[in-house]
């Protein structure tokens, strides 16, 4: 019976082997989501500050994933009630499990640039940044994501019920959008976006093209978040079904979305605006990411329906009624679609799913659990923001200077210029600078 | 005993495993493609038609796939002879394989949009998205692919023989450029593409750098569409042989396909023009697709040889001879190289396989069989693509007004400017366009 | 007894099976990193030269991986002891195990390119590419990589201690840079870079945001290219540690490469020159790239550190000092940032890692063999890339003619234009065109 025994660990080993091969592959397919979003913010703001939003893409992932590797892994696993448990103290599949939770973590640090563009100080986006991977994003995967085993974690803890967020649409999504509009919000807006009489104007993006780019380089990187973040086996077993549903979901609600947006686009202007369809697609994804696993066919087109519908609203709403200046549209997109789809979970969900009854008690249930996390997470993303936005502004190191915004944060922080040979920056200045 | 059955049951489900793992890993990588095919299309058109084309980009896939989902799955398997099989009956691993089907079915649609670029109304190109989702393409591949076990294809029935299109040179690619090739007839030229005379002008896209980082991303995406067509194990043989080759025969087809378009190029100009260089290694792609898996060595060069010496020699034919304003290429890359691959197919397998022996008889018997498939799709192809465009026509809605396509369908149909700080928009700026 | 024996023969062939899937798509990632190499060359050049670029990266890949299956495959076994080994007599797994050799191929080819751009001639550069695909990188790898079974290398016969390059920071990118630094040296700089009293004019490339695009491009390719380079079994065994470490080391070499330049460039010049951190981001990868598997936590830091700060110097060095124009700074982010990494080996590597014992003689021991490996490729890089430069130059083939240079080679090379819409190129033309 030696060679038995032999032949049934390698099959434990050679189901390792396939999970850590996928989890790879997909990590590598989410680390592309940083190129998808230095483009998508790239094309949104005007040519004179491109740079600088592709130095804090740059500077956000390098900076980031070597905090979270060195104290948010850490601090992570400590709020999980797990202990310290830094990577550095990790070692072979440990440091995989490590790259797969940082480039989860890294999206969340990025989706904040794209809503401070144009006017917040490079040193204080990286120290900001720095304070998001070592602390504020790991107080929510340690309250959710990284509770150690045995450990209740708080939602259930009040509720009764587990949060469920199975990609990060709340955690990831959620947060990054929140701590977005969160740290707009005290920077203030743009020079010029808002008149004296508190009306807007629109100052579009310089590359429809690079936006349009990100978005399919996001929605690519996208398929390794939420499929990825299932393994291809689980206690031995196969796990086809829900690789399966959520391949499924992903694609519908991501159609749906686009469809949404241009839809609602197309009823309020006649015209279908191509940036709200491609950020519709991106609402979409958003909006399924906490709950792909487990929703229906028409759930995930209703999911994707309404992420995408809301899109417009909310940008208006944020942009009319708050005045704040959401550059990236980040809190439509990453916000307001992950909080719908997270709190949409009981009402979506498949009969039988893990013993799931999708009656009224479960809705009500579900959807208390769903909230309290939501809640949890959007109190602590924008307590933590504020205070730090706050603390900059109150030392005068929160925006750039009035002339350096002007001028544009390539050449004031950089000392480069995206386009040397293209515009006449000369009179773009002189007009007023946007 | 039961102990080895359990073994034999995880291998089959290590096998499961594995193949559905590579299934999704290429499915992301074709639906890449779509990225690609973005920028190939919106470096190729003017930049007042960019966001146009990025839009139809965008919603062919969410339109498209939502149909295929709903309907085409369905009208595919009944044609094949399998009754009504829509993929929302399905579950599991069988959505992957929806997802894996409805990758190659969107990269047929997404060709048709570079032919009509600049001059197609957006709700006449979605619309007929709709329709080759729902009942073109499902057709295509319920005469071919979908055929169901123990029904005999139309082609085998005609024949004989089996038509052979292994990863849809024919069925995807070259349905694809034939109907944008219709479509593009029917509309007829941009306004100023050709003088009275008779005689053609050039109207060069606005950025061959988007046009090459396009081309790039498809050929990366391409690798999962040829080697990605096919599966890792069949009936418990790992596929390592039919693996390698296909990834051999599109490595040097594609490279051949380069070559031979900037050898044509450069004999008839004395340069190497980039954009024929660019497509030539799309034609030597297309050329290949329906053959790598029976191709030898040398037959995989002169396939894409061919395919790419034909580019520019089709493409003037269309254009001077036609008249067809074929924006992007789509006939000369998709069309004639998908015919001229699919029909090289006996002349060019390597001997032995599959029971293959190079004859004669096998080349007009493999010949005979393969023209009959060509002519199958193309004919069904022209023929629901050009009723539905005459349609349109009939009832004015197949083109743009000729005031919208002189402002460009960025504005008129999408109420945006692609690059509002470049070119001369200077009037833009002027009446508050920022 | 004969099931038994089935099954072990099955669990070989899913070992191979799965080998080969991740060799698959680690070949298809580092295949596309030449969309992001001709992204960051063709960002990094003058709007007039622009489509040169990306025609030099098209031709690379298709001239290149042709003569590397007919010729270079066969060289290289040839030196290395195996006897003619060219693809074309391969068959099955082993055109996978071509493939995956021919994307590290290219990639030597193509950074080439960065560095003689703006002036050479594509004929040259086409040549040039030929012989380092049938000769130069495959007498590299002869000597290192491909050296036979049973066959002792050149640094093993010097040193008695064998080559240590795991991914090919020495072989592929090193081997690269120095060519491309050579071939920049004999074709002199381009026309302005240099005035009269020897000082330099900083010609900037066209677009940040095209260089960026590229340069995240690349890092996600850089992924397959460094963990990629580990197989997934060997000799049955999981290997899990190793390719742990590697994504481990590789993500903190990247980090901490954009932080040492973004540093340094921000003590020279109180900015964080955009530019520098991509390139030091890339520095970071190609020091770690030699070492992956065999450096600790705090050693991939210190590597990417010290890569990331010597490319400000390094390129100053170059520019000023040896007044070579390095046009995409290819030898201070390949060339030096390679050499640094391989020279680093036994000073960073893991305690114990196959049977290393990091004492001070093994840091001898171990210094010289990578010093001698260090050596016999560059010198033998420069000799070669030497003689055939200054073979075209000695029949005034290496340059364009100064008309053309001033012009742009894309309109003198490739007859087109890369963005017919923008600029204004009359006034740049009429200013001596850079």
């Amino acid at each position: 019976m030696l060679e038995l025994t032999a032949l049934q660990t390698e099959t434990g080993t050679l189901i390792d082997a396939i999970n850590y091969t996928w989890i790879l592959v997909v990590s590598f397919m989410i680390f592309f989501m940083h190129a998808g979003f230095a483009m998508l913010e790239a094309g949104q703001v005007r040519s004179k500050n491109v740079s600088n939003q592709l130095t804090k893409n740059l500077l956000t992932w390098s900076v980031g994933v070597t905090v979270f590797f060195a104290i948010g892994s850490g601090v992570s696993s400590l709020v999980g009630g797990g202990g310290w448990g830094a990577a550095y103290l990790s070692s072979g599949t440990g440091w995989i499990d490590w790259l797969y939770g940082a480039v989860f973590a890294m999206t969340a640090a990025t989706i904040v640039s794209g809503a401070v563009a144009g006017r917040a100080k490079l040193r204080a986006y990286v120290t900001y940044t720095f304070l998001l991977a070592a602390v504020i994003y790991p107080v929510v995967i340690g309250m959710t994501w990284s509770v150690a085993e045995g450990v209740t974690g708080p939602v259930e803890m009040i509720t009764g019920v587990a949060f469920t967020d199975f990609a990060g649409g709340m955690i990831v999504h959620g947060m990054g959008g929140i701590a977005g509009l969160t740290a707009a919000a005290v920077l203030g807006p743009r020079i010029g976006r808002y008149n004296d009489d508190g009306s807007s104007n629109v100052i579009p993006g310089h590359s429809m093209t690079f936006a349009v780019l990100g978005t399919l380089m996001l929605a690519f990187g996208w398929y390794g978040f939420n499929v990825g973040t299932s393994a291809i086996f689980s206690d031995g077993a196969f796990l086809g079904d829900q690789l399966g549903r959520v391949a499924m979901t992903t694609t519908l609600s991501m159609a749906a979305g686009a469809m949404g947006a241009a839809g609602i686009a197309w009823a309020k202007t006649g015209k279908v605006d191509t940036l709200y369809v491609a950020n519709g697609l991106l609402a979409g994804l958003v909006g399924i990411t906490a709950i792909p696993h487990t929703t229906t066919v028409w759930g995930a087109a209703l999911v994707g329906v309404l992420a995408g519908a809301q899109l417009p609203i909310v940008f208006e709403f944020v942009e009319k009624r708050l005045k704040i200046d959401d550059v990236c549209a980040v809190f439509p997109v990453h916000g307001s679609a992950g909080v719908l789809g997270t709190l949409l979970y009981p009402f979506v969900a498949v009969a039988g799913w893990n013993g799931l009854t999708p009656d009224i008690g479960f809705m009500i249930e579900g959807l208390f659990a769903q909230a309290v996390g939501v809640v949890l997470i959007a109190g602590w993303t924008v307590l933590a923001t504020g205070v730090i936005w706050y603390a900059f502004k109150a030392v005068g190191q929160a925006r750039v200077s009035r002339e350096h915004e002007q001028e544009g944060l390539d050449v004031s922080e950089h000392g480069v210029e995206t386009y040397p040979e293209f515009g006449d920056e000369g009179a773009a200045v002189a007009d007023g600078g946007f």
